[in-house]
Formats: structure tokens, sequence, C-alpha cells
């Protein structure tokens, strides 16, 4: 049983513990020789929805790295394709869309999501994780509603989001019912996952930083607030992330983050001046840094830790997520290095 | 001939001027059919390579939009192409290079460019264009020494720029080398256009916003700074431009920037607000905000201008480069918007 005093939880609400938690984004997958033994040749679709796997997948990194937290294994789009969307992940790619989202009609494609039947496979990893973590904090995740209807609207990652940004613009009733119903799917996901003993949460937004902040505030945010603001009521700490979101950052934090993921192209302190003490910074070492071998991330990791200023409420994390090619050896002295020198005052 | 008071160069210096200046990142290419008729079946080396086709190319959006500048039809890699780097232009994916940049030996494939001998084309399309031209000002331009150096060590565009920065954090001498060599290439080449006759230049590291705030200082600045205050001694304008810079931008200006290039991830007003007085600024339409039709397109220039405040020292442009999907007809209405109703108080 996880206690509220884990590292990692007391850093999130801010109160006093003694040293930096530290987790990576996507630390399970695969950059880890242990996850591609187990994998085999079976889609990540399916290691999803095999419990057994994906535990055994999550359980990987902490394992090894001696992180202050798990991130269960999933997908942004686990639960849309739940509902039989028609969405699949291409490894190296991401998740593609068979059909795109593009017109009212395709509004009936999206049902509410039935947790308990829908992703059954989650809840029981969810319940595995929490029976074998011990006092490791577990983290449920869902996809913001905007990231989801990107890759939805897309049908496959993209560098200018024409066909989002264009519904949004020049149908915005249909955009807001899709977002609505993205909303509420993203939050049934989250409450199964609390429900079922995840100790805290974190919206990804990962594309959010392609939206000027007043597109964001008028388009996104709305959405992204009635998810943080429904999970706020289990008290569990939320996290809320994206890449290239500089100028978007207090709107983030207002759509209702205890904490926010950082990327790399601001410094922490920076961030800490643009946010105020009342919230935690999670961040925000370059992926890249860490390919570049042993010295170099450690002397970035140094770097954070400074920036971070020592400050309750910093929780280390890369500025994104593991990268493929990334030595697992790096990023064990990087936890180290993190545990060892990672003093709050 | 080009007089001192044209719009675009007294916005550009913060003089008193009546009208807002506007012109278009990439106004020149692919969304104009006038353009496709005329490219024909060759490559886009072979158009920079024919002054007389560059030189239409050129003129073409001026005289359908009525921009307020020209920009010289031509790419960043055209320097390093014209001394023998191998690197080609592919549609629709931009800059590739057969042999990647990879170690000091590869420096001797980089020597100083001779304008003159290596580059006559793009000289005569200048001197053709300030005939052409009359009063409208030619912008000349060049890649910034990271993102030209982006190009050659990752061979084609990419999304973590980790070779780059992986040459970067482990072999700064040489780093430092190629960034220097490249350093001269955009002057040498910058100075040649200006001394034909362009009126403005342009930097373009547009992919420098990859980059965290202390590593762009370190590692980026001193090479932008070198071309930028080399090119100073003529006196013309210089405007700075790259994407997801919001945290950048001061540096980015201190490189020796007269106006910066803002993209639509942050407001001008914020901008204004980060840089002050006494740098002009570009900007900053979302690029897909013109795909979604006139009415959005017009609304959101609206936006611009009031967040512009009416300052002297505003270039109207879209934040990015035109999208080859763009519809000419609605850039046409933005010109004639930002010219009636930009007021400068």
């Amino acid at each position: 049983m996880v206690s509220a005093d884990a590292p990692f939880l007391r850093a999130c609400r801010r109160e006093p513990h003694d040293r930096v938690p530290v987790w990576f984004m996507r630390q399970a997958g695969r950059a880890l020789p242990e996850y591609r033994a187990i994998r085999g040749t079976g889609t990540i679709v399916t290691a999803i929805r095999t419990p057994d796997l994906a535990t055994e997948i999550t359980l990987q990194p902490v394992r090894r790295y001696g992180t202050d937290a798990a991130i269960l294994f999933s997908d942004i789009v686990t639960p849309i394709e739940a509902i039989g969307f028609g969405v699949d992940i291409e490894p190296g790619v991401g998740p593609v869309v068979e059909q795109p989202f593009r017109s009212a009609d395709d509004l009936k494609r999206i049902r509410p999501l039935d947790p308990e039947a829908d992703t059954p496979f989650v809840l029981e990893t969810v319940r595995n994780l929490v029976r074998e973590l011990g006092d490791v904090p577990l983290i449920g995740f869902a996809g913001a509603p905007f990231t989801v209807a990107a890759y939805l609207i897309e049908g496959r990652p993209s560098r200018t989001y024409e066909n989002t940004k264009r519904l949004m613009y020049t149908d915005p009733e249909l955009w807001f019912a899709l977002m609505d119903r993205l909303a509420d799917l993203a939050l049934a996901s989250l409450h199964s996952q609390v429900a079922n003993g995840a100790s805290a949460v974190q919206l990804f937004d990962s594309w959010a930083g392609a939206l000027s902040p007043s597109d964001y505030v008028r388009y996104v945010m709305p959405a992204s607030q009635k998810v943080l603001e429904g999970i706020g009521s289990t008290g569990v700490p939320r996290i809320h992330f994206g890449v290239n979101t500089g100028e978007l950052l207090t709107h983030m934090r207002d759509a209702g983050a205890d904490v926010m993921g950082i990327d790399w192209r601001m410094d922490l302190d920076d961030a800490r001046t643009k946010l105020g003490d009342g919230t935690a910074l999670q961040g925000n070492l370059d992926p890249v840094a860490v390919l570049a071998g042993a010295e170099v991330a450690l002397d970035r990791s140094r770097e954070v830790l400074r920036r971070a200023g020592g400050h309750r409420g910093h929780i280390f994390n890369l500025g994104h997520g593991v990268l493929p090619d990334t030595d697992p050896e790096v990023l064990e002295r990087v936890v180290e290095l993190v545990h060892t020198e990672g003093k709050v005052t």
C-alpha cells in the first residue's frame, strides 16, 4: 500500500520531503532490453490488453532504475480504441486512425466509456501493479481532449495539425461537441484508474503547444478543465504536460494542475518565476542529452537540479519521453545522481 | 531604386510611417498557380540557378498580393550546395544530404564561399530584382549556422535533432569549427546579396527552438552573432527568425537583430513586453488560420493587428511559411485588410 508520505507524492503536493523524486516519461518500453525481450512479436495494443504483460512492462523500469513512481504501461488512445473508433499504434509512428474524424456523423463513433466493460484489462493491470509496487506510487494517465482529437482528425502524427485547426476554426459547434466527448472519455478512464489504486494522474496534452495562447484558452482549455477539475474530487495529484508550451503554462496550470510538466525549452527557474510557488514542477532534462553519454547527461542533470533550486515541489524527469536509442545505464546513473545530489532545502 | 522611406524599411527601423507593411514567408512558391505553371518539371535547385526564372518567381507574389517587400527565391542551403557539399532539395521534404556531416574530415567539404564565382546566379537574380521591383524592397536571406548544421548532420528534416545535439554536446571543438565555417558562409552570402542591392536581410534559424536557452547561448548564439554583427556594417535591417523560440527571443535579439520574427505561439503584446520597445516585431498569423478560409483568416489578422497595438515597428507576416495548400485569394484579402486597417499610431 502506498503511503501518502512517498517522496513523489509529497513533492506533487509541495509538502516537506528529503530527496528529489525522479521518474521518466516512457521509462517503460523501447529503450529497455528486458522490454524488447518480453514484448516479442505481438502488437503494442495486444501488450496493453494483456494485464500480466502490461504489469511486468510497467515494473521493469522501477526495478532497474529505482524510480520514485511507476507509470501505467498503456497509451493515450487506449480508451478511444476500446470503444471501437478504429485506432492502431504503429511502431515508430504512433497512433494511426483508419477512418479519421471528419464530420458530425463521426460523433456517433464516440460513445461514453464504461471502464469496467471496455477496459477491464487496464483496471486489472492497475490492481496488479498496486499490489506489486509496494510503496512506489503508480501514475495513471489519459490523453487530453485536444491531443486525442488531433490524432482522430489527422489520422496520424502531423507537423501542422491543419485538419484539426481547420475543424476547430470553421465548425466550433462540432469541435466543442468532440472535445466534450473526449473529456468525458478521459475523465471516466482516470476515475477508474484512481478507483483501482492509481496514486496520481498525468494528463498528456502533448501537442497543445501547436496552438496560440488565445486558441488554447478558447478551444482547448475548457475541456481539459473538465477533466482536471473532475478528477480533482478524488484528491490525487494532477500533472499536466505538453511540449512547446512555454506560452501556455499558466493557462494549463489554471485548467486545474497541481504539477506542471516542463519541456527542456524553458529553464526551470524561469518556469518557477512564471508559475509562482503554488505549483510543483516536473522536468526537464532534454531527452537527447541522455543519448550523448553519461558525462553529458550527468552534467545536464546537475544543471536541472541547480535551476530547480532545491524548492519543494520539483519532480525530476525528462522534458519529453525517453528516446528509443537511450542507453539504460545512463538513465540509471541519472537516477543515482538525483537521489544523491538532489536536496530539498 | 528603393527609397529608405519604404514602409517596410521604416518599420524595420521603427521610424514613423503610416501603414503596417506586410509580406509572407514563402510568399513565392507552391501555393501560387502561376508558380506551378512556370516551374514546370525542373528541380528547385535548377530554378534557383536560373536567374530569369528565380526573378519571375520572386516577383509573382509581389504582383499578386501587393506585398511591401519581396524575398529572394532561393533556399537556405544554396551556399552550401554551391560549394559542393552535396545537398538536394526534395519536393515536400526539404533539404536532404547524401553524405551527412559526421567527423572532422567533413570540415574539408566546407570551403569558404566566393559569391561571385560560386553563386553568380543568385547575384544576377538580385540585380534583376532590384531593377524590376522599383520601390519595393528586396529581402536577402541566409540560413543561420545552427539550422544549416542540423540539415548537414541529420541529412534530412528531424524531429529530435539527435545527431546534431550529440555532436554539439560531445565534440564542442568540432561543433564550433563547423559553426564558424557556416557563419562565414552565411555572412559572405549576405554581404554579396546586399552589395548587389538587397535592402534588408533575414537570418533563418528555423530549428533553433529545439534547443534549451542555455544550449542556445553556449553553442549557437556566438555564430549567429558573427553573422548578424558582421552584416550590421552595411546598415541594412536584420531580421532574425525561428519557430518555438519563445524562450530564446531575447538571446536571438541580442545576437544582433533589428527585427525579431515571432511565430504564432506567442501573442505579439507578450513579445513586445519581453523585448521592449527597441526591437521591431515581425509576424505572427498562424499559417493554418489562412487554410480555414477568408473569414477566419481576416478575424485572426485583426487580432494580430490589435495585439501589435499600432506600435511603430510591426511588420505583418505569418508565424511561419505559407503552407502549400493555401488559397492565394485569402492571402490577397489579408494584405488588403492589413493595408486598410493596420494603422500606426
